[in-house]
């Protein structure tokens, strides 16, 4: 199958792959329909933004065989875009057995027309032992290897399962590569985001990622909370499913990007969507449970795919570093998971986009963009023609190279350009003592790698404190002496 | 006039106030009508949440007079909400001289039957200088004093003035309170927001507040853009005016609470306001511009009421500081602004609920709430009835305390309730060197207050470097000694 992709930033890309019912651009949430079960007509959910959706086989196997043989997925849910069929494997993780083998399930779905089918994956749930995480996962290798005769003109989603054991999250998705699908299904990891362990959940698809090309369309099975698109999208995921919208619904649980609240709490719908610019809660409480359980289903998914759009248009302005940075903000438990970016330097440095509009600092997390370290890296090439260089902290003196948090050290004739040039960064006094570390800890390196030049350093006494251990052929003078007297005291 | 206030959180507050024509709850933004250009009739904009709305009296009485005296104001917008009447000084600021007097106005807002009469103030622009913003202030507390004679039944803005200058926004306060106004409108500071000089308006605002009651009503004149409603909320203003969902709109801008679009580098509409649900971008760039004028004013209007619903619910559920942490991430310039807060202690104090249901940490700013401070000021008073106390930084260890970034010191019987049992926090080793600090800070007060017991500090070896120059009366043991031993070498 071909992916296209149409932009990119940090991660994640707009892309668009072809199915037998059309085009779906990604990244897109596929909203789960259970046929027997009408809560929004299927046809309906073209106008919440929905270009592909996901039902159930087994459910359809189960209870509508027949009819789905003759009139076909497409006729049985009534739309006419794309739709994936999943197998029934959450159901044999809720359930255990299914009375249906892989075989079965694999050809029921190819027949009834699916534009991706997905095999019997055995779904080990987080923190299973080892050796019940290598077997399941074995038994998915094997099923996986069968569905490829299945497959006629649909495409092919192979999950990606191993638990929490990152290497058999690897060898997954080195096998499902090796088999060749067209969609890799990241599953198994409900229980982590029901659990807010987005930490695990960051680094399963950070190692999957290591070992998918940069082309395979990442699936994430089973995310349906608009809280985790932005991050998710951000490490490269394509496709989400939800049947969030409904199962929250039914629950009177509003979805927002910034979690979930009960209807019961909300005194305001701090949403405009159609809903809730026609409705108070007041007026949602008091209606017929159906009737509220509609009407919340659809403010779930207006949300969902607003959120989906605001990423796709960060994507387009590449400033999704900046949206994922504000959006951790609403649980510390994804200001954790972000932050293990940290460790993944090597795989953000190949896909994150060199050249941008604009650096705008939101905190920490903005030191660990690529193109901090990138540009550190590139300035110690700049060669220097003198022999006694003068660098300053501030941009209003005359001198060689400038001191910028985060970034280090500039080349006065790369004041104006990217990324420094285009950066809106406070002043260093109102900046986390990292985003002075990392200056500092570039302006050593770019010392060390000219030890042959002399090296006068011009700074305000704020900076003294950061400026300790530096090579012999520096000397330091401080701006506003009296206040470095007053320091030294 | 009465100011009720429901609900509050940090500076900000959910209130009610009473006008001839019915309550307003606050925060809230005025919508500004323009006599005669109709872009969404007025009686429409309750449907996008607006309460109450403001006009021009000066447009009005040099356009429409007699119509104006014959009908009343509300007639002839055609609405049955409260109506404010702006007195034409921003037109004043504009074009220099007016051909009005303050008194004439002020008889006209109040003949017409305007909710709310505003005097003929000067609004100093920003950087002006003293002598000149003084001069112009003077101007303006005479002009109010005038003012009360006019009230009648209406209620009386007193503008507060004086440039960039604070003592003089101090002083203007003062002698507005003086007078006595029902609400204070702070003014000339459009410019400091089409600058983004957010940091010059947190002073103006916070210097301001200082000097007036908690019950005093605030209007930030002329602020319409969502992107500073949370920051302005959280430091107590009430009351917002927005010509900018009409003016951007004329512009082919699109508003959102993290900055402004322009309509042609819109891909995806990022929002699901029932305009944004209904369109595509290239809808709207390829219809008649006073069709997608009307539409784009109505997303501005829709985004700017769903804002406050989102402000008004985050101080409803007590998390107004999690709400603007995340907030201030859309533009460095409102992250600088946010942080001075710092120096603002004494003021956030008073305001601020101590008990709230959760303490989310964002980020350094998350160290700045008075929740930490008076926590570590509490806990000082904690009675300790044995002779050697056992601190820990591992809950998992038996200890008589802990230690938790970035409150400090934890009583083992307190490790549940509020604040440290309901927060939620990235472990130490994720987390910004000033939430660390800020502990330690805590626990150093807290040992020295306590400079007659002994202490035993067992902490893992990653806390070492922070714990240097501690009293005599303290041991340190390292838990994970190995480790310790490496960081020696």
């Amino acid at each position: 199958m071909d992916f296209e992709i149409i932009d990119k930033d940090v991660m994640g890309r707009i892309g668009k792959f072809e199915t037998n019912h059309g085009k779906v651009e990604t990244p897109t949430i596929l909203p789960v329909v259970n046929p027997n079960i009408e809560l929004i007509p299927p046809k309906d959910l073209k106008k919440f933004g929905a270009e592909i959706v996901m039902t159930n086989a087994y459910i359809i196997y189960k209870t509508r065989r027949d009819e789905a043989l003759e009139k076909g997925v497409h006729r049985l849910l009534g739309v006419d875009i794309p739709v994936m069929t999943d197998s029934g494997s959450y159901q044999l993780m809720i359930y255990g057995d299914l009375e249906i083998t892989n075989e079965e399930i694999l050809s029921f779905q190819s027949k009834i027309g699916s534009d991706i089918i997905v095999p019997l994956d055995i779904p080990t749930p987080p923190d299973a032992d080892y050796d019940t995480a290598l077997n399941d996962l074995k038994v998915t290798i094997e099923r996986e290897k069968s569905a490829l005769t299945f497959k006629g003109k649909s495409l092919l989603a192979l999950p990606i399962q191993g638990s929490t054991h990152l290497d058999l999250r690897k060898l997954s998705a080195k096998e499902a590569l090796k088999i060749g699908g067209d969609v890799y299904a990241i599953g198994g990891i409900v229980p982590l985001m029901d659990t807010y362990r987005f930490q695990d959940l960051v680094r399963i698809i950070l190692e999957v990622k290591s070992v998918l090309p940069s082309n395979s369309v990442i699936h994430l099975f089973g995310a349906g909370h608009p809280m985790i698109f932005s991050v998710a999208v951000a490490l490269g995921c394509d496709l989400f499913d939800s049947a969030a919208y409904a199962i929250y619904a039914k629950d009177d649980r509003y979805l927002t990007p910034y979690g979930t609240k009960k209807l019961e709490d909300l005194h305001y719908l701090p949403c405009s969507c159609p809903i809730c610019s026609k409705y108070s809660p007041n007026e949602l409480k008091e209606m017929e449970k159906s009737e509220r359980e509609i009407l919340l289903a659809e403010h779930n998914l207006y949300v969902s795919f607003e959120e989906i759009r605001r990423i796709k248009q960060a994507i387009r302005e590449n400033n999704l570093f900046e949206l994922v940075e504000s959006r951790i903000r609403v649980h510390p438990n994804l200001l954790k998971a972000w932050r293990i970016i940290r460790e993944y330097k090597d795989i953000l440095d190949i896909y994150d986009p060199f050249i941008k509009q604009s650096f705008f600092y939101t905190g920490i997390e903005s030191c660990y963009r690529p193109v901090v370290r990138k540009h550190q890296d590139r300035i110690l090439n700049v060669e220097i023609d003198k022999e006694e260089v003068v660098i300053s902290t501030d941009e209003g003196e005359l001198a060689d190279f400038y001191i910028k948090p985060p970034f280090g050290v500039i080349p006065a004739e790369m004041i104006e350009s990217y990324p420094v040039g285009h950066s809106e960064v406070p002043q260093a006094e109102l900046m986390e003592e990292e985003a002075l570390k990392m200056a500092v800890e570039g302006l050593k390196r770019f010392l060390d790698y000219h030890s042959d030049k002399r090296f006068k350093i011009r700074v305000n006494s704020f900076w003294m404190k950061y400026l300790k251990n530096l090579p012999k052929n520096v000397v330091i003078e401080c701006l506003d002496r009296r206040k470095d007297l007053d320091l030294q005291e």
